[in-house]
C-alpha cells in the first residue's frame, strides 16, 4: 500500500544542508510510490505562539486558560483557527511524520515547536495517550542536523548523552501522541563537514529511506506497565520484572540504573 | 547591593497561576530592594520564529545561512533587529532571570523558545561557553507549572525523571551560556490543587524568594573538565577521578553509570 509522509521542515535556505535532507527524502519516498507532503514553516510564516486565537467563537475558561484543555474542546467543535485545521488535516492522512531541522538550543526551532504545541495540542489532553494515543497507527522521527561532532553529545561529552537530550522530544511528544518512533536521522556537524562527506551524509539517508518503512521503531514502556490510579508509576509487578536487570527501562523510567545504550537512538534497544 | 531581576515570562491569563508566580517574584523582589523587569511574551506579542529579517542589512552568507553565526556577527556590528536588542539590553542589566512558563510538551512554550533562539541566540556561537560562557556572571532559573502530579515525572514514572526532561533546557541552554542555575521551582498541577494548596505553593514560593540569591547553583561539570581538542571529551584524568563514582557526572555525562539523583533540581548535588 502506497504511504502518505507529512514532512515538517523548519530551514528558512533552500540551500542549507536541512533543504537537501528534505528535498532527498521528497524523492526518495516519491520514487516509492509514497504520497509526500511538506510543510515549509519559514515559507508558510507559520504561527509559532500558542493563543487564544487559535481557538475562534471565544474560549470555555477564560479565567483559567488552559490552552490544552481549549484547543482540544474546540478541535472536537470544530473551532480551531484555519491554519491549524490544515496542518490536521495532513497529519490525519499522513503515515509517517518526519521532523526535518537544525536543532537549536538542543531542541527544535521555536517555529517547530510552535508546530507542535499548536497542530498537536488537541492531542495533549487526551485520555488515550502513549501506546494507546490518538496517533498511535502512525509513524513519527526526527531528522536534524547539529553543529558538533557526535562526541560532545556523548555520555562523557560536554552535552551529554545524546539520547538524554532526544527523551523530552521523542518521549515527552512523540511518543505522548501514540506515534511510533523511528530512530532519529542525526547528520552530525554537515556545515564544517567537506562535500564529500556530505555528499556521503545525504546518501546515507538516502539508502536508509528506501527500507525507512520497514524499521523497527524506538521502544518505549507500554501504557500498561503504568497503574493510572496512583499517579502513572510503574505497576510493582513490571518494577519486579525489571528489578535484576541491569539498566533502566528507558531513557526516562532509568529506576537508578543506568541507561540502555541507545535506546533513543536505536530501534528496539 | 540591589540585585536586578528579568522575569520572562509566558502566559497569556492575567488570571493564571503562572501570573501569580510571576506577581508573587515581582512583589517578593522588590520588596528585598531588586529592580525587576518582566518581558511578558504574549502581551509584546513577542516574535517567536528566528529568521533573516532578525538581522538588519543583509546577512553574511546567504547561501549557507546559520541563523547562530550570523546573529552573533550582527550583534557585534549593532546590526539586530529592535526587539533582540532590547531584550538584550534586559538581560546585561540583570543579575538574575527567570524563566515563568506554565510545561508545554516537556519544554518551555514556542514563544518562549523563541526568546531564547533569537535573544540567547549571539551567545550560542561563542568560544566561551558553559562555565566561561559570556553570562557566568549572572544567574538564571526556570519556574514552571505541570499539568500532573510529580510521580509522573519521577524515575518509575511514565513521563520518566524530571531531571532528565530539565536536562536539555538547563545544561543545553542555561550553562551552555554560562548562567549560574538555581534550582527549578516546580508548582506539581496547581490546575487541580484546591485553592488552599494553590495559596501554599505560592506561599512556598514567597518564602524561597526571600534567599533565592543565596542560593548556591545546580552542579554542572566546569568547562575545563573537557578536552577542547578531543571533541571535547572528558579529559582522561577526570574520568579516572570520577571512575569509583557509584553515580555519572551529571544527568547527561553520566558514563554509563546510574544518574545522580536529583541533580538538576536540587543544589550542589
Amino acid at each position: 500500500m502506497a504511504k502518505k509522509v507529512l514532512i515538517v521542515y523548519a530551514h528558512e535556505s533552500p540551500a542549507s544542508f536541512n533543504a537537501a535532507a528534505k528535498d532527498a527524502a521528497v524523492a526518495a519516498l516519491t520514487a516509492q510510490g509514497c504520497t509526500v507532503e511538506v510543510s515549509d514553516l519559514y515559507a508558510m510564516k507559520f504561527k509559532a505562539a500558542a493563543t487564544t486565537e487559535d481557538i475562534t467563537g471565544g474560549v470555555e475558561d477564560a479565567e483559567n486558560f488552559c490552552y490544552a484543555k481549549e484547543i482540544k474542546l474546540a478541535s472536537e467543535e470544530g473551532r480551531l483557527a484555519d491554519d491549524i485545521k490544515k496542518e490536521q488535516e495532513k497529519l490525519k492522512e499522513a503515515d509517517l511524520v518526519i521532523f526535518q531541522f537544525p536543532m537549536y538550543w538542543s531542541s527544535v526551532p521555536a517555529i517547530m515547536k510552535g508546530w507542535m504545541d499548536r497542530v498537536l495540542g488537541s492531542a495533549y489532553a487526551q485520555e488515550k495517550r502513549y501506546s494507546e494515543g490518538i496517533f498511535k497507527d502512525k509513524k513519527a522521527m526526527l531528522s536534524f542536523t547539529t553543529d558538533c561532532p557526535e562526541s560532545v553529545y556523548s555520555d562523557t561529552g560536554i552535552s551529554g548523552d545524546i539520547n538524554v537530550t532526544l527523551w523530552p522530544l521523542q518521549n515527552g511528544i512523540l511518543n505522548y501522541c501514540g506515534f511510533q518512533v523511528f530512530a532519529p536521522q542525526i547528520f552530525w556537524d554537515p556545515a564544517t563537514a567537506s562535500p564529500e562527506s556530505r555528499s556521503s551524509m545525504l546518501e546515507g539517508w538516502r539508502t536508509r529511506l528506501q527500507n525507512l518503512c520497514g524499521e523497527a521503531p524506538v521502544y518505549f514502556a507500554p501504557l500498561d506497565y503504568f497503574d493510572k490510579e496512583k499517579g502513572f508509576l510503574l505497576k510493582p509487578e513490571v518494577k519486579e520484572k525489571y528489578a535484576s536487570k541491569e539498566c533502566g527501562l528507558t531513557v526516562g523510567i532509568h529506576m537508578g540504573k543506568p541507561l540502555p545504550a541507545n535506546s533513543q537512538t536505536k530501534a528496539g534497544v
